[in-house]
């Protein structure tokens, strides 16, 4: 076999994308050889050109290249605040453009099994940002899964002595969605949580 | 929505790779982010490590660090040139274990409707080596497409008049595969194909 070290490094790097297996990997890298030596140092530049400018916005956590991210710098907002996972979750929220308050990035949630606990997850800084921004409201849109769940009842007894109003995100069968193809535990959910026409 | 130049020009960059869209683009970009910056240094230095390192062999024109690949160097071979479409068919043939040979990268295959001749793909070297090494067999193992056929024949047409036997890698049904489920024209390739038992 031709072994070339170089190569296998690169493929390596690859691999450690998410989702991203030995053949992708190799293909990436492949593709990459096929481009001009210009277009490599492009994108090589573009990867620290990100990690080194972006970092977290000093109030919310979100991505930002500057001190204070453009949603938490809006002029006209809402006192209320979306707690989210992660920086892609402000993204797909901001895509419904009907939401005007801040957010707030947790960057994980509470996950006992991987030994994260609150402390491990961006929690006390809410605290302080409810208490200085006069929030009215904090609507935790976690992912509807175990450590979503937890992390939401976690958000929720740390926050409502306080006196402040938390929400959480509803959760029922997708808009487009057939009843005969949702799964169980959604289709549970959905009745539970039946409101009055 | 939060623009950030520097993470637009990354995920356009990840874009660029082989089946890769904006969604999985931005996953991959915001993976980098979470990376410490020691670690992406590394990634786009190997990028670059390979793309100046590595080129094509000056005899087989696949993939090398060195001045004739590992393949090309190998002592005992057989006079034999398995001709294949990219250096990552190389890699699937030597992974069989059966082939003593050498191998000869074309770089693309001829396609019409894509304006590629002849001349645009690694075939003119290939005469010169048949000539030189005293081949006496060229396998033609291009993909069983029309493109990967009609080169096949081109170099069928090149080579016999040289008096090289030249061969098609076999087609028909795949180890394993089951009849119900072979599409039409492979089960037209095996039968025309059969072979007495």
């Amino acid at each position: 076999m031709n072994q070339i070290d170089a190569m296998d490094r690169l493929v390596a790097e690859f691999c450690k994308l998410p989702a991203v297996g030995k053949k992708t990997a190799q293909r990436y890298a492949y593709f990459l050889l096929t481009q001009s030596e210009a277009d490599v140092r492009n994108f090589a530049d573009a990867m620290i050109d990100a990690k080194t400018k972006i970092h977290y916005c000093k109030i919310c956590a979100n991505f930002t290249d500057k001190e204070i991210c453009d949603i938490c710098a809006r002029e006209k907002k809402e006192p209320i605040i979306c707690v989210v996972k992660e920086p892609k979750d402000v993204i797909a929220l901001e895509k419904v453009r009907e939401f005007n308050g801040t957010y707030h990035v947790l960057h994980g949630v509470i996950n006992p099994l991987e030994g994260k606990g609150p402390n491990d997850i961006n929690i006390r800084s809410l605290l302080d940002r409810v208490k200085n921004e006069n929030i009215v409201e904090v609507i935790v849109a976690t992912n509807p899964d175990v450590e979503g769940e937890a992390t939401a009842m976690y958000i929720a007894n740390l926050l409502k002595p306080l006196g402040i109003k938390v929400t959480r995100i509803a959760q029922g069968i997708s808009m487009g969605s057939e009843l005969e193809y949702t799964d169980p535990a959604t289709l549970s959910k959905a009745l539970s949580s039946r409101r009055e026409m």
